[in-house]
Parts: C-alpha cells; structure tokens; sequence
C-alpha cells in the first residue's frame, strides 16, 4: 500500500498531459485558460470529496436507525431489528444499483420516471467529463434510499415478518422511491414546477413515512397495545442505544444536507456547506429544547425519548431548506418540529395507529412541516407549489406502498402469528436473542 | 438533489469571472497574479472543509461523553444522563450563537471579553472576505463549548437536578466559557502575555474541570458513597457503553486537536496536522500502557475503567501542544497524563470529592500537566507565562462557577431528595427506565 | 484557536514565495511551470488529507472490533474484551512507531524486510518532499496494524490471559505484521513478483487470521465447548453491540479501501476512490444478502450474526482488488464470502476449532478468497503468483506466531485456570463486571 514512485509519477505526468492538452486546446487566450483547467480539476476533485465524504455520513445513519430502532423495541425483538436494518441496507444498494439510479436520474425529461436499467460507471483509472465522479454520485444517492427504507422499518417494528418486511424494501428502493425522486431531483415534471426540496424532508423523509403509514394501517398494531381504550405503554428495552442512535443521525445528517449542496469548488458553495451544517445543528438543538421544555410542562418530567424524537424532528425539520434561514430561524424551524413530535405521538396512539419508534411524527409531519415553510425563506419558491408536491408524493407513495402491503398481506402474510409476536421475534424467526443472558427480558410482556 | 447543469455552469462561470476579474486586477505581473488568486481559492476551500470536519468530529465527542457516563453511572441513573448530555449540546449551541461566539471572539483587544451579540453569517450564495467561511469557523468553535460543559455533567451525575443543572450550562456556555476563551483564543490579556493552548487542554478541559470541581463541592456527594470512612463501589452499568464512549471520543480528538490548526491550505500546514493526527494517537496510547501496566502493579488487576480513563489523560495531556513534541514525546506526555488519573481517582475519594466518572482527574488535572509542559517542547512559551495562565482560568473558573452553583442552591436547590435520589433520576424526573426489562438493576442500590 | 492574522498572512506569503520560486526555476516555459506548480501543491494536500481522513475512519474500527466481540463474547467476559481492545490498539500504535514501521518500508528493496528503527518526522512547520506528508502515511499504516491484531483478539476470546495476549500483539505489530508486510507494500521480494494486493485481504486480513489461527490451535476450545461430540452453543451477549461493531467496520471499510488508492489529486484518482466506495459497500451488501438467504434455507431461521459476519465477509473478500471489478462482480465476490462463512462456522466446529467471533472465516478465509479472485478483474495479475503470495503469507505468520505462542505457553502461560474462565476473565483479571447490575448474567455458564 506504500506509494509507489511509478504512480506518483505517472499522476504527475497525466496532470501535465492534461493540462498541456488544455493549453492546446485553448492557445489563444493563453493566460486564461491554464486557470480554468486546473480550477476545473480541483473543483472535480472537490466536488467528487465532497460526495464521499457526506455518503459515508448517511451511511452511518443506516447504523444510527439500527441503535434508535434497537433501543426502542422490547428485548425480545432486538435481534431481529438489528438483523432488519442491516439487511434493508445491503438490498438498499443492491437495488439501487440494479434498477433505482437509472430509474431515478436518466432521461426523466420533465416526466414521470427515468428508464429501467443496471446502473454503472467508466473503467477504474479513469475520469468521466462532468464536474465530479459519477460513481461518488450513485455512493452519495444510494445512501439516501436506504434511509427513505431505515423509516419503515422502525414503525412496523415487532409484529412484521422478516422477509415480506425485505420483500417491500425491495420494491420501496427499486422503483417506488425511484420514481417519485424522479419528479424533483430527476429533473422531472415536479422540478419543473418549482417545488423544493433542498434535502429531501418530502422525497426522502415523508416518503419513508407515507410508506410506514401505509404498512402500519394494513398490517394492525401490536397485540395488546391498545385494550379497552387505553394505551398500553411498551417501553423500549434501552435508552442508551435509543441515544446512541440519534447521535449517530444527528451526525450523519451533515452529510445528510450539507453534501445536498452538491458541489463544493468554490468558496461560496463551501461556505452554503457551512451555514448548511451550522443550520442543521440548530435546528435540531431547537428541536430538542423545545421537546423538553413541552414534555416538561405537560408531563412534569422530561421523557429522554421525546428529547431524542425532538432532535430528528428538527434535523427533519431544516431538511427541506437548510441553506435560506437565518440562524435564528433555523432554531425556530426545529423548534416547531420538536412541538409537533410531542404532540403527534398521544395523537396517534389515540388513533390506535401503533408506529413502535414515532417514526412517522418524526419523519413524515415534520418532513411536510419543512417542506411547507419553504417559502418563508426562499423566496424562489411557493406555498402553493411545496402544497401540491408534498400531496402528489403522499398520494402517490401512500397508494403504492398500500397496493404492495396489501398484496403481501393477502398472499405470503406479513403478520407473525399471535404465539410468535409474544414469543418476541427474536426466537420466532432469528433464533437468537439479543442479551440471552438477562433472562427477565425475553420472557416478560 | 442531481447536480443541475445550469448550477455547475454558473458556478464554473463565477469561477471563471474571479479569474477574470483577478487578472484584470493585477494586470502588470500577469504571471504572478492568477496563482495567487487560485491558490487563495483553493485554501479558503480547504481551510474551511477542515474546520467542516474537524467540527463533526467534535460535535461526535458529545455521543462519546453520552455513552462514557450512561456507561459509568449505575443503571437507575442512565436516562438521566443520556438526557442531560444530549439537552446540554443542544443548549450550548444555542447559547454560542445568541451571545458566547461573539464574546469570545468579537472586538476583545487583547481585553477581557468580547461584544454582547447574536451571532449571524452573510447570505446564502455567497462567500466571506478572508481565509475561510465564518459559519465553519462558528460550528467548530460551538462544538469545543459543548464538550467543556459535558465535563462537568458527568462529575455531578446520579444526584443533581435536571433544570438546575440545565441553567448553569446556559451560563457556562453562554458566559463563563466565552469569556474565559475571550483571553486567549480571542486575542485577549493571556494571549498578548504569551500564554500557549492549542487545542485547549487549559481553556476546554480544565475549565470543564474547575466548573465540575465547585459544583462538585457544592452539590455534595453521593447518598451512601462515603460511609464510616469507607468508600463505597458504585460500579458502572456497562463497562462496553463505557469503552465505546472512549473509544468515540477519541476519534474525535483528531478533529479536536488537528482541525485547531485552524489551516489547510498549504503543505506545512497539512502536514502539521499530520504530525497532531499522529502524537494524538500515540499520547493516548501512552496513557493507556501506563495505565494498565500501573493499575497491575498496584492492584494486580487491570481495571478497565483505568484504561479508558488512561486513554482520555493522554489525550487531554497532549491537547495544549500536540504539534511541537517528537511522536516519543507524545507518547510520554500521554504516560504521565495515565500516572496522574491512576493516582488522583483514589485520592479524590479519600479527599470524599465524589466524582462520578473521573473527569476532574482526567480533564482538570491532565489539562494542567498538558498547559504546563508546553515550554518543554515550544521554545516560544515560558513555564511562568503558562502558570499564569493556569492560574488565571483556575481562579475565574472556580469562583465564576462557583457563585452560579451557589445561587441555584439556594433558590431553586440543586439536589434531588434523599428518596429520589435512591430511586435513581430515572424514575423521579425523566419517567423512563434505561433498561426497563432487566428488572433488578433498578431497584438495587 | 482563533485564526490569527499574521498565520494566514504568512501562510499565503509562503505561497507565494514557493510560486516564485517555481517560477523563476523553470522561467522558459512560462506558461506550464505555475501550473505543475500549483497542481502539485494542491495534490499533496488532497494526498495527505485522504490519509488522514482514511486514518481515522480505519481507527474506528478499533471500536467497530471491541463492538462486535463485546457482543459476541458471554457477559462474564465483556469487559475483558473492551480491555484487550483498547489495550492492543495502543501498543500497536508504539511498537509501530518503535520498529515496526521502518521495518516494513525503510530500504527492503525487493527483499525480505527493512531496517530497524524508531520512526520520526520531520519538524512541525515544514512539509517533506514527495507528494504526501510522511506523517499522515505513518498514521494511515498504523491503523492497519492495529487491524490485524483486532483479529486476533477475537478467535481468543474467553480464555486467553491479558499479559500474554499483550506480549503476542508486541511481537505481531512490531515484527511479523511489518516483516511480512515489507514482501508487498515495501516493495519486497512478493512485490517484485507481481502479487497484487490491493488493501490488504492477506497482508491485514489474513495475517490477522493466521496468526489467530495458530493462537487457537496452541490455546485451545473453551472448556464446555465441545462435549461428548456435541457442540454448545454460547450465544453472544449483546446483539445490538455486535451489530454495532459491524456497521463500525462497514464505516471505516470505506477508509481501509478507498484511501489505499493512496493519491487523491487528480481526477482519476478520486474516480477510483469512488469507484472503490461503491464497490466495497456492494460487496458487505452481497455478503449480507448470500448468508440470510442461505441460513433461511438451510436453519429455516435468519440467524442475525450470520448477517454480521456476511457483511465482513463480504468487504475482507473485496479488499484485495476493490477497484477493478465491475459493480456486478463486485457483488458476487462478496456473496461467495458470505456463503463461505455459512458453511466455514460450522465447520471449525466441527473440526473443535474454537474460534469465538467467527474470525477465521471471515479474515482469513475469505482473505484467501479475496486474494485468489484478483486475476479475475485484473489482468496484470496472475493465479499462480497470487497463490504462492497467500501461501508465503500463510506460512510465515502461521510459523512465526506459532512459536510465539509456543513459547509463551511454555514460559509463562498462556490461559486462564479452570476457576477463572469458569468464573470469567472480568472477575478474574479486570476486576470490573461489564454489567454489574444486570446479576444473573455473571452467574451463568
């Protein structure tokens, strides 16, 4: 792994070649154009960093939903939730790479999706034209999917079976988030509209979150949650995993919005790099103060589980515009994340909606909160538009995914049996328990 | 989120324009001047990614102090200080924008504090005059704040108050903190004097440290700590929280110490943060050698909190000046950093200073050592400027913090009562078991 | 740390004086000079910050390894194992810096191994010749060594004693790691040959699994493993921990590979580095996908660790050549990994090789593979070199550790009593349970 000098040299000698191609190429204004080769270089190299760089953030996240989720479910479903987000994961990127990108970036046009086919890039050793390397681009993009994916998850989390579970991830990566991306970041009809979504509080978040409901609607609460019209509290088997886990996405999150900005070669798109990541702090922190200081005043204690939905309701929050609000603004933005979470979670439970980890208050009201305060910032965009894409996205993600659950439901099953679910997961479908030797756990409730 | 064509275009053409703009500047020395021009560009973009960095790194710290305490405090304490750790990051970043960064760093003058004011950056789209993006430079400087007031939670942890404790970290990042950093890392009286800190061994750590130790002193130990003249063990719930919250903060010490280059726009200045990268490491690995191979001879055991807390000394020890020793240097800074926490945990219990995880053995004394030694290595500092120094941020520190910790007790009070205090923080103001499953922790001792 | 006007003043006048210089050296051909000029300046940079961005994502994987076996170890043992962790990372860091580096790469010159020596570098404020600070290199292979003693640890677990695992890990990263490592990356004799080894599936990965591998077989099962022709089963305590780890060491796979392209200043080397990325992901991901697959078929269950150890499997089995093959392929080899660990745990056992994390298979195994599959994708490689470079390896480490092991065993032990693996090595040597509240773990088998 040494350096070799034959490398170095032969890199030395390609800058050269290519810059003396450049030179040729552009003899004419001599003193100009040297300038632009080599700030075109930088810039590619830059660009291309910057994608690595925020993809292997959100990657991460893919561990920090894995925490959260653990955490939040009881012992007995613990092995099988860490099993599900590291598999959701790996199809995630086989998927995107099978079918997603291609439907999602190539020859949208202004439509409704892009064209079905295997996504790849140049042969190692070279560079493609363009302002950055297209493989870190699909890296950067396919990291997003799996986390549109890592929400379902956690809401349908201790009742569903493991492999209808895969089965709809499948389908979620390969071609519903794929078209509905499509519309705005495909450059499709949606884009050309004037909707925003700078990050993806809708494309990524609220189509996580369409996808959840729609499972969680079809697939039933968990058995003895709701009894007699009341709620019965399942609490989550650890606090610190729960914790360990928002830090984690707090941390992705940078990656999350500020490698959005998508480029990175000049000092004013690394400085919008800055306030993005300086905005995306703040609007979590404000969802996080606001969250206690609420559960505070209607609880009179402050439940760490609402302190950490509070964070990701900010980060959800911003997600949508990062880069326009003040910083002052910022906190606020977040702030009214964090009141919605506190507020949401009663909400849906008295709709016997059981969403295990607030997974859809946390992504899907928020992600349609941030993206509806769009235009109090930016002023390119408006409410009417933010209006009819956020419904075009909840329309078409709620109906799809519904169509696939209720396929899956109607022929494999996605439900465990009654023995199963309060046997845990664990032992029904992973054979493993989590902790197998704190042995209260898996056999109370 | 797709690259637009029209946004690498226009951000090539701004690139050009500078270009452009540039040579029509300095028109005369035509050869010269494009040079500069792009270099200036290209370390405005590096210097400011490093501080991007280097920032998720720091802010990443706050996961490690999470899991360090979660893992240090007994189990019915665990919510809490997952609580506090993730409230308190969230308040510090919002104290440093309303009034900490600018009385730290605006118009001090080689005084004692800067100006009372919000924070704020230029407009979105645009970049800075100078060598790097303001907004970074904030971000990286608001995650060094939340690491000093994550010392002191973990000393008081498993008795203080929530929202007691919550104010003070509004007045210490909001105040004590910035003001205190005003002297040196904003240009104030110490740094004319000649006083030294990097990274801040002194100004982050030990001013953590003296905040921790008044409060420490004020808030009295634990219920049942020191009975008869014994000690009593108050063992960690998890000893892999524990390791793992090590473990996280030393990852983001690279950030801590490296990015306090504060440059990265020139092969010295990149190949300086190298050689901090590399004596980083190894002082932590000292610290940690030293401290197994002490604990073993002393207690023919190796306890592994020693080795955790070892591995933070080295780490704190070498944070005042992590550029100038040789990697052996570094490594016997960090070895003594490990000799000093062997000895001063058990001689803060003897002294019935009750400490929860070590943190004013680790940041308050290592950070001592770490300041005073830095004329052993820097020629250009004196041991008389650094005690100065010390003793400067000491005094300030510790009555500053001291009269805060005071006035909360006797208004509001700082401690929870007796019978809370047996039933663990949990269940009297957060509401939520850590590990609600693995019923007998909680209601043991 | 407040960026200090005269530092950025200075900063920039260097640049400028090194342009000067660059300039009036090479003042005939005016207009290509400033340009090689500044790429190369701006390259060492890149070069110097993808080692270190690369370093520290490797050094997380120090706590991915003590994650994972913290997990996969019983409870009675957990704090031994975060012990051992932190502990070989630090002396592998020293005795890197005391011998093993230069030893690996000082004049081998297509021999056997280097000079031994302390490394150094030069002093802070100056930057080496070359393209890349020396520091930053000497970091990026440190945590490469530590890789390889994680694996050891592993296969060990449970009934190795602390001081002479230690003393092992001296010897492994101060002289067989470097020794065999200088045939390859030092540009020894195996190097000269035409072995090709990208990142290191031999070099790191299977060295580690031989050396563990030798270990195991000196040491011995764990008492209770293998009874009357039976296996039994001694599940992991935390799942959660180990899929942690996992998603850890997905993490800083990313840096293990793609800064093994070692040079990021041009824009084919950062297209490689993505092109890297994105195959090293699709590799984990094929791994996971093969091993639930083929457990569902076989144990009718998806046991979770087989996931975790498909997705290692899947990334050792892409380390040795993560750049040429197609994404396709890259997929495939890594699922041939993760069916090779299916049927390899099982089949250890089988063979009462008790290797306690399953890293046999994963890293040396499928380091095999890995190094095997090379000629596959990339034509200036041969079967027939790669063979004899895996048996060169494999017989050497295995050797060497061998007597090693030998003769620790015969001098002054190298496993724990009956009583202390029955009461566990946390009771027995660290003297701190992992989970002391959490009691009935401890009492357990």
């Amino acid at each position: 792994m040494k350096l070799s000098f034959e490398k170095v040299g032969l890199a030395s000698l390609a800058l050269l070649a290519a810059t003396g191609s450049a030179l040729a190429q552009d003899a004419a204004p001599a003193a100009e154009a040297p300038q632009y080769a080599l700030a075109s270089d930088t810039a590619f190299i830059f660009n291309t960093l910057l994608f690595l760089i925020g993809g292997f953030l959100v990657m991460w996240m893919a561990a920090g939903f894995a925490m959260l989720e653990a955490g939040l479910v009881r012992t007995k479903n613990v092995s099988m939730q860490c099993l599900k987000n590291i598999a959701l994961y790996s199809v995630a990127g086989i998927m995107y790479l099978l079918v997603g990108y291609s439907l999602m970036y190539t020859n949208v046009n202004g439509g409704y999706m892009g064209t079905f086919a295997v996504y790849g890039w140049p042969a190692a050793g070279t560079a493609n034209e363009g302002s950055y390397a297209v493989a870190s681009d699909w890296f950067f993009q396919m990291v997003f999917v799996a986390t549109a994916a890592s929400i379902v998850s956690g809401t349908l989390a201790e009742r569903i079976k493991l492999w209808p579970f895969l089965f709809f991830t499948v389908i979620l990566t390969g071609f519903i988030y794929p078209i509905a991306g499509s519309w705005q970041w495909g450059a499709g009809w949606l884009s050309e509209m004037g909707f925003s979504d700078f990050a993806g509080s809708t494309l990524v978040h609220s189509v996580g979150g369409w996808a959840a409901l729609s499972g969680a609607l079809i697939l039933g609460a968990r058995r003895g949650k709701y009894v007699d019209g009341k709620v019965i509290p399942m609490p989550g088997s650890s606090m610190p995993l729960a914790t360990l886990g928002t830090f984690i996405l707090w941390l992705g999150w940078f990656g999350f919005n500020g490698a959005s900005q998508l480029a990175m070669g000049s000092n004013s798109d690394v400085s919008d790099i800055s306030r993005i990541f300086a905005n995306t702090n703040l609007a979590a922190a404000g969802g996080v103060v606001a969250a206690i200081i609420l559960t505070q005043i209607l609880y009179k204690k402050v439940d760490v589980t609402m302190a950490l939905n509070g964070a990701l309701a900010g980060l959800v929050s911003i997600t949508a515009e990062p880069l326009m609000p003040s910083p002052i603004l910022a906190v606020l933005i977040g702030a009214v994340g964090g009141v919605i979470v506190v507020f949401a979670v009663p909400l849906l439970d008295k709709l016997k909606l059981d969403d295990v980890v607030g997974a859809i208050p946390v992504h899907l009201l928020c992600g349609i909160w941030g993206t509806i305060i769009v235009p109090l910032t930016n002023p390119e965009t408006s409410y009417v538009t933010q209006f009819i894409g956020i419904v075009a996205y909840g329309v078409f993600t709620f109906v799809a995914s519904g169509v696939v659950w209720y396929l899956l439901k109607v022929t494999v099953g996605i439900r465990v049996t009654a023995e199963e679910e309060a046997m845990g997961l664990d032992k029904a479908e992973v054979g493993v328990e989590a902790y197998p030797e704190f042995g209260q756990g898996s056999q109370r409730a």
